[in-house]
């Protein structure tokens, strides 16, 4: 049987032999369905115009998006094909009852693939939210304060400290510590800090994006009972974290591990079922975790993507080798900043600058556009930062490929030859 | 040159020429950008064993499910071919920035398409929000009441019900009627209700997916700034509705206009400002209005989705083309239950049966399972009623094409002629 397929068809441009054979090559780790209706298939196509291999990746750009974000572009390709008709099952994943057999086995094998990448103990439990991290601003303090207990937080940046006044609605939040006034380029000694006696929980936003400041290290809660929470966003599976030291982590997926729409959450399941009376069901960790994420409809299609996600960075060998990739991404980036004899400049202290935010200057602020806009021509997109600070930002999340940062460090240094006349 | 592509790959029976025919088919009503930095292609294939060019469509089971539910297949396959790259942006949509171009022109069209569909006039804000329906239960009220306000609810079924109950924690809701003693298979005399004076407003689940009851036409409130409040989720956009009648329209997407993760709100906007101060953010309306839905990073590829579903919609000709098929859909399906001389059996009233969800039993309840079983086989889906309830339920939304329940009263009269021995 012959078929001629006209192309006026840009969508088709993804559809290209490049994308087939990244398509068969991705790891196959779930069960395929035994019962196959469809015919073994083989198809020779000779082509006129045909794109080279490399067009699916040379139509891509290098998108430094603070989040949503760049994802792996195997996981992409997998969703695509699979978008239409999952695994034989006749649907969408999109259209799929979540209570039936299908998604089930989709939501428990991304749980299962989280509390592997994390060695997240049986103690704690895994939900799957709506709302992003600014409605966990909330449901922090709901699920684990009544309204007079005192909460102490850190503020290292403008995400901690959207935390912080979302918090007094609903408990007692002190700011024991806040960078503001260095600009938010630094995170306090934790022997310096002057915790509250009988705080209920401390509270830290593990990587600010805007400022580009990140924990390397945790605090240790003063009080006997009191617990660990952070906001970890926006490094969220780029690096192992040893949970125990937390009473629950939180993380919008739309900056390492998905797209918008999913929020995790790993609470303390003692911590759980203390809820103030006025919790809006939806923000419940109990009610959620009496129903495995599944009291209402899930995000099922973001938790999917989430799924192959987590899939893909066990298959990388785990967020040990993750955080190698990304520290060595990260000093590529840092390194071509610092030795650029000031015309590149980044403000945070060097022993917490983010390896997933790189916010920079130049000593000449009038040349900052003609930067973004050129970068822009060589297809890397979003580096104007952060509209509170101006400047550049790259987002160097842990699908950005150490390609995109070496491109990135190649045009800075071509940049600087070419305007740097000091 | 000559590709050639083996293929134990079963994802590309979702690319075969038949879907790739639809994908060129496809409406392209949105601007193609301008710049292509791909060549025109052109493809000849010879194929030894290709499948039919009706296997995609033979692939596809009769989804029945109440959400997520059955999508349309144009709109599918058009999100699978530019899911890698959207319209030469060089990335996903779920890789897009929420504040960049391309996503605000997604999100604009999804917008303007629905303002067309529904005739929503000015005076009204459209919001695209997360956490399904049920949050929307305790954000109604947290936005629109004081906690001393009286709000009168009507009770035709399980949804409204939710509503009620969530309520309580906010406001000070009454069930001026309740059909649980029906069973939920009726809806009041709108005369003969016994409205609250001073209620701040009259809430209404438009459709029940679990008890198959629809509203046909709507109550007044009787107050004189009382609004009348809806939860459509299950029937939004399967027919004309005059926005005006009401001060508050909210749907979770995932029956008739996408997939789960985005809650449509339509709010009078002269309601808007005035939350409760323990109203977490992300429920408070003003927030929202005030920043286009972008207050925090929305679900953005659930929104696009919804915007190709609007896109779809508007081509068909509109609600008002949309509910002459849903009537013969369900006109279809309910004519066979009603011929059956009791065979099948559906116990809701018939002015007020939903053309959405259709809820039906069984004279021998001992043959239903045996019933959804074979339905299955048959590549019929998701039959088996709420667990609630029991019995059967075909759900029948706008993408359910009339095929499939062509397809169902043909295999419910065999099914009757091989058990009907009474």
């Amino acid at each position: 049987m012959s078929v001629s397929m006209s192309a006026a068809t840009t969508p088709l441009t993804n559809l290209n032999p490049a994308a087939a054979t990244q398509i068969a090559a991705f790891p196959t780790s779930l069960p395929r369905p035994t019962t196959s209706p469809t015919r073994p298939l083989s198809i020779t196509c000779s082509s006129s115009t045909l794109q080279t291999p490399t067009s699916a990746a040379t139509d891509r750009v290098f998108n430094f998006a603070a989040g949503p974000a760049t994802l792996p572009e195997n996981v992409l390709l997998r969703a695509q094909s699979e978008l239409y008709n999952w695994r034989g099952s006749g649907m969408s994943v999109m259209e799929m009852s979540h209570r039936g057999k299908e998604f089930l086995s989709i939501i428990q094998k991304a749980e299962s693939d989280l509390r592997t990448l994390l060695n997240i103990p049986s103690e704690y439990t895994v939900l799957f939210l709506q709302g992003g991290a600014t409605t966990q601003f909330a449901a922090a303090p709901l699920n684990l304060c009544d309204p007079s207990d005192v909460v102490d937080y850190i503020v290292t940046g403008s995400w901690g400290d959207k935390a912080f006044k979302e918090a007094a609605k609903y408990c007692n939040p002190k700011s024991i510590w806040s960078g503001k006034s260095a600009k938010y380029t630094k995170i306090p000694n934790f022997d310096s800090l002057q915790q509250t006696p009988g705080a209920k929980f401390l509270h830290i936003c593990a990587n600010e994006t805007i400022h580009g400041v990140e924990f390397k290290t945790y605090p240790t809660p003063a009080g006997e009972n009191e617990v660990l929470v952070a906001d970890m966003s926006s490094n969220f599976c780029s690096k192992p974290v040893d949970v125990t030291k937390f009473g629950m982590i939180y993380a919008g997926a739309q900056k390492n591990v998905g797209p918008s729409g999913v929020t995790i959450a790993i609470v303390r399941s003692d911590l759980i079922g203390n809820a103030q009376p006025i919790t809006p069901v939806m923000l419940d960790y109990k009610i959620h975790a009496d129903n495995n994420s599944l009291y209402n409809t899930p995000p099922c299609y973001g938790i999917y993507m989430c799924g192959l996600v987590f899939e893909d960075l066990v298959e990388q060998g785990g967020l040990a080798e993750v955080e190698k990739k990304n520290v060595k991404k990260g000093s590529l980036l840092y390194d071509a900043i610092d030795g650029s004899k000031g015309f590149f400049r980044c403000p945070v202290e060097k022993g917490v600058r983010s390896l997933m935010n790189v916010p920079f200057t130049l000593a000449k602020p009038v040349l900052e556009a003609e930067f973004v806009k050129e970068a822009a021509k060589e297809k890397m997109v979003q580096l104007k930062g952060h509209r509170s600070v101006g400047g550049m930002r790259a987002s160097i999340y842990n699908a950005m490929p150490l390609a995109g940062v070496e491109k990135l460090v190649t045009f800075m240094k071509d940049f600087q030859a070419r305007h740097d006349h000091a």
